[in-house]
Formats: C-alpha cells, structure tokens, sequence
C-alpha cells in the first residue's frame, strides 16, 4: 500500500498526539530495519498501523478478544496489551492487509514474545526509542540501538518490567518470555 | 523427626554460616507458620533441610536433574535455583523424609511456583527474612510481613527479579508465575 495512503487511514483512528508518535515509529522502523536486514517496506507498513486499535472501544476489544479466540489470559492482564493483538486483526479485516509477517509485527509490539522475528523485533524497538519519546532510560536504549537490536531491546525490557513492577502490576507472561530468550541467548 | 537430630544431620551438610542462616530460616518459619496458619513441625521440619543440598557438587547435581526427570528447563538457568528440587530428592531419599508438603516447601524455596501453599510461602519468606539477612531492602519486607504473607513476597519477588535484571540473568518462569498469581490475586 502507498505510503500516504496508508497514513491516511490511520490518521483518522488517531488522536494528534498519537499519529505524530506512528510517523516518529514508521521512520524509526526503515532505519532499523535497514540496519538490522528486516524488509524495510513491511516495517514502513507495520509502524503506520502498529496502533491502529490503540483508541477503540475497550468493551469492543473484549469482545473481540472472546469472539476471535485471541489468548484469553490477555483479560487477566493490563488492557493496554489489548491494541496490539486486535489490532492486527483489524488491519487485515477493515484495512485489507494480509502479510503475517507485518500483522504479527503489530501483534507483538506490545507484549513481545518468545518468537520475534527481526521485523516484529524492529516494529517493537521503534515503538520505544522513536524520538517523539521522553521517559527515564529512553537515551540509554537509543545508545545501545546503535549497536544491537537484542541488546537494546533488553533493557527496554527491564525498563518495561520495572516500570510495572512499581506499580504492582503483572508482567504479561509473554513479555517475560521475551526477556528470557533474549538475555540467554547473549549468554551463548 | 527430633528437631535436634534434623540439625545435626543438616549441620554436617553445610558451612558453618550457611547452619547460622538455617537456624534463622528454622525460627522465622516457625513464627510465620503460626502467624498464617500453616503446620508449625512441618515448617520446622522443612526449614530445617531446606538448604540441604545448597553445597552438593553442580555436576552431581545436574546428573540428578537430567535422570530423575527434574524440570529440563532448570540446566538452562542460574544453577543457584538447583539445590532446591534437588534437595526435595535427597532429603527423601538421604534422610527418609516422604511427606510431600515438607518436600514441596523445600523444592519451591528458591523459584517459588504457581501454586504455592500457605507452607511453601511460609519457608519462602523465612529464608528472604531470617534474622541473619541483610540486604537493601529486606526491612520493608519484614514490615510487610507482619501484615501480610503475600504482600511481603510480592516485595521480595520484585527485589529479585530487579537484582537478577541488574546483572543480565534470565528470570526462572516459575518465579514470575509466582509474581503474577500473587498480583493478579491481590487485585481481586
């Protein structure tokens, strides 16, 4: 799909704010992809629409998530999780897309899980380091970015992991899943 | 089985130190087990043997995960978490202990699990807060467990899975079921 008319769609799904954060991960996405051999027009279409359900209706999404068989435990757990995984079974419903690869990159941009490819590896890099973000720990991440995607990824990770720890939250089993692979794969 | 005689079995397994820390765990277990209503021989009992194998040679140890059909994934992990299912084994087998609840205290001391009984968090929690300890952090745990047995461990479990973060290592699955079962419940 053309680039415009791609953004086009999702601009209408998005607040300002939020569809000037996708533009940051879409540009973020083709650098990385670029540098870390992932298909760069596939990560260009997975940022633009990585959060196309981010503003629907949570009582939709619920439903969606029972109707469509989607991981039930994902209602055990924050619905912040919930976007991702609809998402991408939105975009190739109301939008028309088809390609796995780029729907399961908008399906684990969230929650990550234990078999990212470089694609949905990049997709959820982009997510956090592209430069509309501000938060603690972001300027550490973009550093080791430079360097390598598992390794920047980890510490967005225990920044992640943390952060809801703090909050008394759970961490999504998938997320810590995630985690493990990537740190005992350095460790080999 | 005797109190004195447990320990003079278990005295002849460790160091001198790694003794002072059993007697420590042994006391704090009988007082939590009061405290929350779990059996107070068997907490006296698992306390006791809970470090039994902490100081058995790591190849031995790990010949005894792969041909008594321990959890595989262990080898893949810190090989601090191997003591405690190999100790379950040999205090059964060494010193002829068979109740299954003492056993499990000692099998899940370090990993935790998600299906912990009222005991198994019991000798969790005394090993984490044992008069003996110190560390950043183990007072507010202590606090806490005057209150509430889960509240505490939910604490401790964040102070280690921030600790083995900090240095890069994988988080045992079972301790981060262990995690978000006692979140998730404290959220009901």
């Amino acid at each position: 799909m053309d680039r415009q008319k791609a953004l086009n769609i999702v601009k209408e799904q998005l607040t300002d704010h939020r569809y000037i954060h996708t533009c940051g991960v879409m540009e973020t996405s083709v650098l990385l992809a670029r540098q870390y051999g992932a298909d760069e027009k596939k990560a260009e279409t997975a940022a633009i629409f990585h959060d196309y359900a981010k503003f629907r209706d949570k009582d939709e999404m619920k439903k969606l998530i029972e109707a469509e068989g989607l991981s039930k435990d994902l209602l055990e757990y924050n619905s912040e999780l919930w976007h991702a995984p609809v998402g991408a079974l939105l975009v190739e419903r109301e939008v028309g897309i088809h390609d796995m690869q780029v729907l399961d990159a908008i399906r684990f941009h969230t929650s990550g899980s234990d078999h990212m490819s470089t694609l949905d590896k990049v997709i959820y890099l982009a997510d956090y380091i592209e430069p509309n973000r501000q938060f603690p720990g972001v300027e550490e991440v973009r550093r080791l970015a430079e360097e390598s995607l598992d390794k920047a990824i980890i510490k967005a990770l225990q920044n992640t992991i943390l952060f809801l720890m703090k909050k008394n939250q759970a961490i999504y089993p998938d997320t810590f899943r995630f985690y493990n692979k990537l740190v005992l794969e350095q460790r080999r």
